[in-house]
């Protein structure tokens, strides 16, 4: 291969013959490398975050003011200020009855994080420019908001009352823009890419409705003469059918042939066209996802290039030297050890290190007690040992199940304070099995060392589910009755027999892949939620109460009255005021009792019928809002599924359950390595002190190993490996023109000569650090 | 190529050198030829069929019994038995009022029907043999439902009255095993095949149900001692949660952090757990779908094969001569003319005929009539043409809508009997559109052709909504009100206005080429629908009732009783008492409102509370049921869109909307080799007289264009391309050691010696059939 000159050469470190032996101004001249170094980390921290070249600060103040805006600190404070804005109007005119707080505290808190708002964004300002500025959208939107928002909060604090404020449905643009809701940024842009299918279908929908709305009303219209009856809900073409559940049992009353009308309705609508609808988006969804891979991949490289222009001196065109890489990585990821950034280099540089493995992390304890751990550690191991954890779990849920069963046929007991017993909670033996458990994951822990032991997801599963019981037995035992639910939690452990079988392991193992991805979908839905919430609670407020809609012919399920039963009275109770939008936690519930269609119209008739006509705009917009979120949400699990379930049809899997989770990097490193590493740094750049750690050197050959889970884009990498090596052609193809372009450094650089190869394939170093590197590093190294 | 020996050689005719011109014993040689071709047409016909080897008929007798059973007549006769069989459930004991039949009527039809497919049964029984029936297992499983059916039809017969008779429920049993419902045998074959998987995650599914159910026990029970309330739905963990739409209601109204648990579980339950359920069965099924095409595609060329060596003579092993294929035809497609014999062996085997267009229907016609319709034609074909039309649609709908409207707002025409008129019925425009939309049909027809008019699926589409039309406007005018429904069908024209874009185009299309398959699968649920309802009508005929189920929970949704509201007496009625199985129609209307989830638990609870507990089971198996059907149509839908999507990105189609449908198979044919046809049919086979067709010889050459529709194994076939000659090499590979055993021939045949190269690529003609031969032979040519 290309990568010959590196420092490391056949696993022997060389004194790297750093530029500062060729210049005399030692001092001037490390500066420019340092500076050189921050500007590769900005630029791989870009390639990460999937920020724009044009973005890239342009100078040594631009430079301040990102560094300024680009860190955790800054980050967090973003995300506050965004969760502070969404929080307030729990506290707000509708509030929550035990969080009201008065306008003039409400009203200065958001102006507060309004003023916070308007901080970072004039830290943006400073680092992006004005012409930038100006020309990123989503900025923009964001500025126009916070205006509007900043006059509106003076105008309550004014009046000291709150006015019609609708806008604030716009506050979710403030936490959307921080930067830890990336995915929901995606999501959001996903959403609106899949929408033009999607309304093309949604016409076509719409289309069947209204031709069989004048169809129904030409059919079951002249009956008007009665006051209840078909006319009740035909009278004028509703548009919206498929939501009423009964609204074919009138006309069926009268002549029986109608349902076929409601049949052929219902089944082109919806086992035709709502499906047709997830076709179309689930083929959209597909070309989007793997459009989205293929240019998240091409942006870092393009960033890891840009970076490596940075990183190369005059002496050595083809690769990075440890020296420039470990100057890059203090930068990029600051709290990583020296050691750590010295494996990293040496996993990224030499591709053809054996995978060593049965490497146990008690190696190092004296011979009695390794026996001892060896020990445990083949009996965690054996598959006795499994299968015996599966009949314990599956004895116990047989043992809930009878309990249960039992509470039924017998008057259940009763605890000190009165309270009746879960069946989790009063046997000796539903006391045992969290002992069993707590042992299965000391000897587990024991066994396999901690690390191993949480690189699992089964495991950590466990692990928390245990611990769950654990604390139910303390809720028990101190009798603290809110905590009951935890109690209750144990029966989860049966999810573990799951894993006996293939297919359950594969589904499972999708879910907790998928699991990051669908947290973000679901906080994407709760942003239209809050939005749909806001509006909802200032048109809809106190609308409904028991006893109302009495003019509406839903009038029954609001209805509160005390009825004689017998010689007892009984209160029987409509339930439906409960689904109204008082404040906005109410409107949560109400929202999600819509979205299920858990009897939809009853909500929609009463409001309409308490406000106006105008009303069902509102909750027809969210029936299509849900439908569209939840249709991607649809299209997104079938997809990684068949994805995932391609990949593992395409690189067999092996057969133990309990292993192939994450990925494994190992790094063996040599004694008389070690030693000349420990020395270099010595040498080089020891002043930083705390970052050089002893290396232990006792054995002859020490083994790295890092571990990280792994995720979609790992597989994605793995699945489109041709078309990758396609798409990188292409894009160097059409990147040959504009060559000269990405060397524009505003920075002067001690590598500005450009090195000669610069389209032909990447060095090794480069090419190989795009996983690790542009997407996520190995996690902290333990030694073994 | 390898088949330069053929009769056709470059269009010019060389009279066979038949195997007659070798051998003395002419009579009996042509008996041996002709018993040949007919083999080689019923493993034709089994490969289209998909029928396995093993019931080929092995002996002269086995043949006759073959021959009577695969007709036609008989297929029709299977069909009619099973129908009648079906449709006597209307007659029986909860018989449909107006359709009543006495005891002995009913159950003397059934006896005959049973009758006929006891003989049925005898006839495949000869042509199988014994073993072969025995071990074929579809047969078995009918001869034992009909040996039971014919106990219990005697039964009855002589106790007069019917027993409870769940065994009716096989019934559709007959139904499915006669030759035209193949595609829902396959569809049930591929219902059954996904099922593994589909059990699998509704395992899951329950799994997350009982703890779900659990924790709820434990968290809600405490409450008992309340009548109504929480109690009422949770003091039993029910186990159809999901199905139920307002158990949280009450739970709610009690304690708000109630709604936590509820939205775990629906969340969970809802958009996850079903999710993976359909991503399963999509997984599963494409698979399926594609193995199935593969097997099918196999299984036909393999019987081409059988019939390519019965069809060669000694003297040319690599090609079958005109006179074969001739002879073959003639058992294959007993209807088809000589001539289109002759153009069919044409097509299979010149493959780089030039594709000739542009010619017309009318080009013999004389010159001014020709230029007439000349200018029909290119009228017809303008761009301005179709967009008048669209304008002429879009009119017509928009003035539709706004009579409906403007029918809201003012008291609708009445006519001479008294009925409200539909906004489609009474202006002088609604009348004058049908005429429009005549013209533009008889200007097609005039400018297209009939036989292009009617290729295209648009255009049939067209034309029957507008011979609605005309309909509805008879029925207008003579006031025949029954047909009233006609008249509403006319806004249908406003589906034609969706071809202009591309999308709908590509989403109508793939409607219109689903339509065969859903009507298939469509029919599979009307099966499962049919037993479901005979054993609903055996156990709750006349159980439901109006004001019955008074001590159900659902008692309001029964009661029928006359309410007075100010001065007028009001029937308030639940409607629920119509969703009854008191006959086999009401039965199928209750099955579809369970299946649409109408209040589903309405009826369930209903029924329980006048039956018992047991009854849960019956909606339970049916909830299932219908879920695992329409999960399958789902993942159908999907799967043929993808598919047809990834076509036409591979395939980019061509831009007019009008064009592109269907497959045209056209040759030419000059006017000497028509000649030589001719004396070659005068020669050889003309003693069947009306066969042979006089070609018309006035020009020099002649093109014939066979049409068909496009099915989804053409496009298979084109997306598998490269797949397919891989599943061919890899057959052929297996099957070169059990070569021998493909030679048994029972029938002592005149090319007994195999021609050497069995296993080498297949000659032109042979290969070159698969397409239309094995699948479907182009419609009747027409000249041009």
């Amino acid at each position: 291969d290309g990568g010959g000159n590196y420092d490391v050469v056949n696993n022997a470190v060389i004194a790297t013959p750093g530029p500062q032996n060729h210049r005399p101004q030692n001092a001037s001249f490390r500066h420019s490398w340092e500076m050189n170094y921050q500007e590769a980390a900005i630029y791989l921290q870009e390639g990460e975050n999937n920020d724009k070249f044009f973005t890239h600060p342009r100078n040594p103040k631009a430079l301040a003011a990102y560094l300024f805006a680009h860190n955790h600190l800054f980050y967090m404070m973003e995300l506050l200020t965004g969760l502070l804005l969404m929080v307030l109007s729990l506290c707000e005119a509708p509030a929550v009855p035990s969080l009201r707080l008065d306008v003039y505290v409400h009203a200065t808190l958001e102006l507060l994080a309004l003023v916070m708002v308007a901080f970072e964004l004039c830290m943006k300002l400073r680092w992006l420019g004005f012409d930038t500025f100006i020309r990123h959208k989503r900025t923009m939107v964001k500025t126009g908001v916070l205006m509007l928002q900043f006059v509106e909060a003076i105008v309550v604090l004014v009046r000291q009352t709150s006015h019609l404020r609708v806008t604030r449905a716009l506050r979710p643009i403030f936490l959307v823009d921080c930067r830890y809701c990336g995915a929901v940024r995606r999501n959001l842009r996903q959403i609106f890419q899949s929408l033009p299918p999607f309304i093309d279908i949604l016409l076509l929908l719409l289309f069947f409705m209204v031709i069989f709305a004048i169809l129904g009303f030409c059919l079951f219209s002249p009956n008007t003469s009665d006051p209840v009856g078909p006319a009740r809900t035909l009278d004028r073409p509703h548009l919206y059918w498929p939501l009423f559940p009964d609204v074919m049992m009138p006309a069926y009353s009268r002549n029986r042939w109608c349902c076929v009308f409601f049949i052929v309705y219902l089944s082109i609508e919806l086992y035709f066209v709502m499906n047709l609808l997830l076709a179309v988006v689930f083929d959209t969804f597909n070309g989007v996802e793997k459009m989205k891979f293929k240019s998240l991949l091409l942006h870092k490289r393009s960033a890891i290039d840009h970076a490596f222009q940075l990183l190369v001196s005059r002496q050595r065109p083809e690769g990075v030297s440890l020296k420039q890489f470990d100057g890059l990585m203090r930068f990029y990821r600051p709290r990583m050890s020296a050691r750590d950034r010295y494996l990293t280099y040496k996993t990224l540089n030499v591709s053809d290190t054996p995978m060593l493995s049965g490497e146990h992390w008690f190696d190092d304890l004296p011979h009695t007690t390794f026996l001892i751990f060896k020990g445990i550690n083949l009996l965690v191991k054996s598959k006795a040992f499994q299968y015996t954890m599966y009949v314990v779990v599956a004895t116990n849920g047989i043992w809930i199940l009878v309990e249960t069963y039992m509470l039924n046929s017998k008057p259940p007991p009763i605890n000190r304070s009165g309270r009746t017993l879960c069946p989790v909670s009063f046997s000796v033996l539903s006391h045992c099995s969290p002992l069993v458990y707590g042992v299965e994951v000391l000897l587990k822990v024991a066994g396999l060392g901690p690390m191993a032991y949480i690189s699992s997801g089964w495991n950590l599963f466990d692990f928390s589910v245990t611990v769950f019981a654990f604390l139910g037995l303390i809720a028990l035992a101190f009798d603290m009755e809110p905590f009951y639910f935890i109690v209750v939690l144990r029966p989860l452990q049966l999810l573990r027999l799951f894993k006996i079988k293939q297919r359950y392991r594969n589904v499972l193992d999708t879910m907790f892949e998928l699991f990051p991805r669908m947290a973000s979908l679901g906080l994407t839905l709760i942003i239209f939620y809050y939005s749909f919430a806001i509006v909802g609670m200032e048109f809809f407020a106190d609308v409904i109460h028991p006893n109302c809609c009495n003019t509406s012919t839903v009038a029954d399920s609001y209805r509160q009255k005390n009825v004689t039963i017998g010689n007892r009275t009984v209160l029987l109770e409509g339930y439906y005021h409960l689904n109204n939008f008082n404040n906005i936690l109410s409107s949560f519930v109400t929202l999600f009792e819509l979205m299920v269609v858990n009897n939809w119209y009853i909500t929609m008739e009463g409001v309409t019928s308490m406000t106006s006509h105008w009303s069902r705009l509102y909750f027809m917009t969210f029936y299509i809002v849900t439908m569209v979120v939840m249709t991607i949400i649809v299209a997104f699990i079938l997809d990684a599924f068949v994805f995932r379930m391609n990949y593992s049809r395409k690189n067999r899997e092996p057969e133990n359950p309990e292993e192939e989770n994450g990925i494994v990097f190992e790094v063996e490193v040599g004694r008389d390595e070690a030693l000349a590493t420990l020395e270099l740094y010595k040498q080089t750049s020891c002043a930083k002190g705390p970052d050089c750690e002893c290396l232990s050197l006792q054995h002859t050959s020490l083994v790295y190993q890092g571990r990280r889970s792994r995720t979609k884009s790992d597989l994605s990498i793995k699945m489109y490996e041709e078309e990758i090596q396609e798409w990188y052609a292409e894009f160097s193809r059409e990147n040959l023109s504009e060559n000269d372009q990405g060397l524009e450094r505003v920075l002067d650089s001690p590598a500005s000569d450009p090195p000669p190869h610069h389209d032909a394939p990447q060095p090794e170093a480069s090419a190989h650090s795009t996983p690790p590197a542009g997407d996520r590093p190995p996690q902290p190294v333990t030694p073994k």
